[in-house]
């Protein structure tokens, strides 16, 4: 008789709320979301998230489940799980990781951590970066940002923070950076820097990166020229981390990675001319497997790798 | 009663070869050394190390030992331990690691590693990364090198490669790097590299490192300039890997960081500059504590790894 280990899983964004029991396959058994609430107060964010869990768990469809994982924006303060998520400006150090924990989790295994983090650690175990040991798996989107799976371990950094590959510098003449350094990835390679960069250079249209890239496709010369210079900024930035950590693959997703050849065309020419060395240039570069429910196969990962460890 | 473990230590370089023992709180306790030998011949450079161990081993003085480690000059395929190191041009894939096991090490663990990498793991187990989990060492030399210790533990990457920081790009406009890529950190870092730019600049001295060292010192604009620039590259790549590493210490020796506040002064004003975060501010930046032997006991230290593990 064998019988699949499961996870709860919980998927924490400024846009909705997802909650799902996932097996240690990677396979969303279940799954249930909600918009997250616009609000200044803390509590109505965090009743939407229990009516959201205990609705699930109220489903006779639900199993049992093993251990927590929770997937959330940063910063947070890590590993004790005081949240700051930059799109849910109503949590301020709130303990979420402590309140699922006594809710949800009271005598199982409950940990959190940077949903880039988790989306990386989803990835390496079930999706693009399955059977490597050497792993950077990153969201390009309104942010940029990363986890990092080295030996086959999930690497967390001094406070949790290791994977922050949208503060590389790129240009060290570039953009100031809403972290309060300069010429970082993200500074150039976020949505709403495409966008701005895009006006700049004359672009007319809504000033949306989902706009400047239907754009580029039209042939707008302005919105060409702000993903080639993203693209190219992501280029930089995975050929020095290729060199530093010495990757086997490395996983872009996100909804600017989604415009395909607009990022990747420059991406790659960029790698191309700044990888020298054969183990660099060997690095592979591929798209994420895991689609729509990746934050809850993410927010599982971290879970398992409490209970059913890789090495 | 207790007994010191002790390891054989190699550190085999261009100009010289050395071996020693050390214990297993860093101390060597024996050591020996000799010129590498100038020659095309493979055999000749072979035979002087063996000469070099063999007369260690037959000293009275010298005890038993329960491991062996080398450092050594990269490229290497490891962890085969073929070495190709650029400063010995008759040593091209060869067996360093099979034939030093054969001789002094056939019932012994035995490990080899780039020279940049034993520094690191020496300066974490007893130098300067003592007590931190999360430690980049680095060498800034003729070459820049690093190794890189994170969660306590050695990452070697893929291929045995990880820790390759001189080749962040750290200016993507930047010159052509000797690696085929371009705006590497050690195309501008590198002691030839800071001489070559010197004398662009209008420097008329020797076109060494050292001599432009001594120009700076006093108060050549060309010279200046040239340690500056080298300084501010090695921030920028500084502040990058500590964002994406979240590091505890980044340790910077090797003869340019020995050159002190020539280099060190640009070097924290670029990182000040760019590190934005509160996680990548507080990594700290320091000198190495192992001293001249530090060669020997990185080579100590990765035998250490094989027979003591830290965690």
């Amino acid at each position: 008789m064998t019988s699949q280990v499961a996870a709860l899983a919980l998927d924490i964004g400024g846009t909705k709320l997802a909650a799902g029991v996932v097996d240690s396959r990677g396979v969303v058994l279940v799954h249930a979301r909600v918009p997250t609430p616009v609000t200044d107060d803390a509590g109505v964010v965090w009743a939407a998230l229990v009516a959201l869990v205990d609705s699930l768990l109220a489903d006779p469809a639900t199993g049992r489940f093993a251990a927590v994982g929770i997937g959330c924006g940063g910063p947070m303060v890590w590993p004790a799980g005081l949240v700051s998520p930059l799109n849910i400006p109503a949590w301020r150090g709130f303990p979420l990781l402590d309140l699922v924990r006594e809710r949800y989790a009271r005598t199982k295994p409950c940990v959190i951590h940077n949903d880039a983090v988790a989306l990386a650690v989803a990835e390496h175990r079930w999706g693009a970066g399955r059977g490597a040991d050497h792993v950077l798996g990153m969201v390009v989107s309104t942010g940029v940002g990363a986890g990092l799976v080295l030996g086959g371990h999930r690497v967390d950094g001094t406070s949790g923070n290791a994977g922050h590959i949208g503060h590389l510098i790129v240009d060290p003449q570039g953009p100031d950076c809403a972290c309060g350094g300069r010429g970082c990835l993200e500074s150039i390679a976020r949505g709403p820097a495409i966008a701005a960069y895009a006006v700049e250079r004359g672009w007319t249209g809504e000033p949306t990166a989902v706009a400047v890239a239907t754009g580029a496709r039209e042939g707008n010369l302005a919105a060409i020229a702000a993903f080639a210079r993203a693209g190219r900024a992501v280029g930089v930035a995975v050929a020095s981390a290729a060199a530093l950590l010495d990757l086997d693959v490395v996983i872009i997703g996100g909804g600017i990675a989604e415009t395909g050849d607009l990022l990747f065309e420059p991406l790659r020419a960029a790698f191309d001319e700044h990888a020298g060395f054969e183990f660099v240039r060997r690095c592979r570069i591929v798209a994420p497997e895991l689609g729509p429910r990746a934050g809850l196969s993410g927010a599982a990962a971290l879970a398992f790798d409490l209970v059913i460890p890789q090495h």
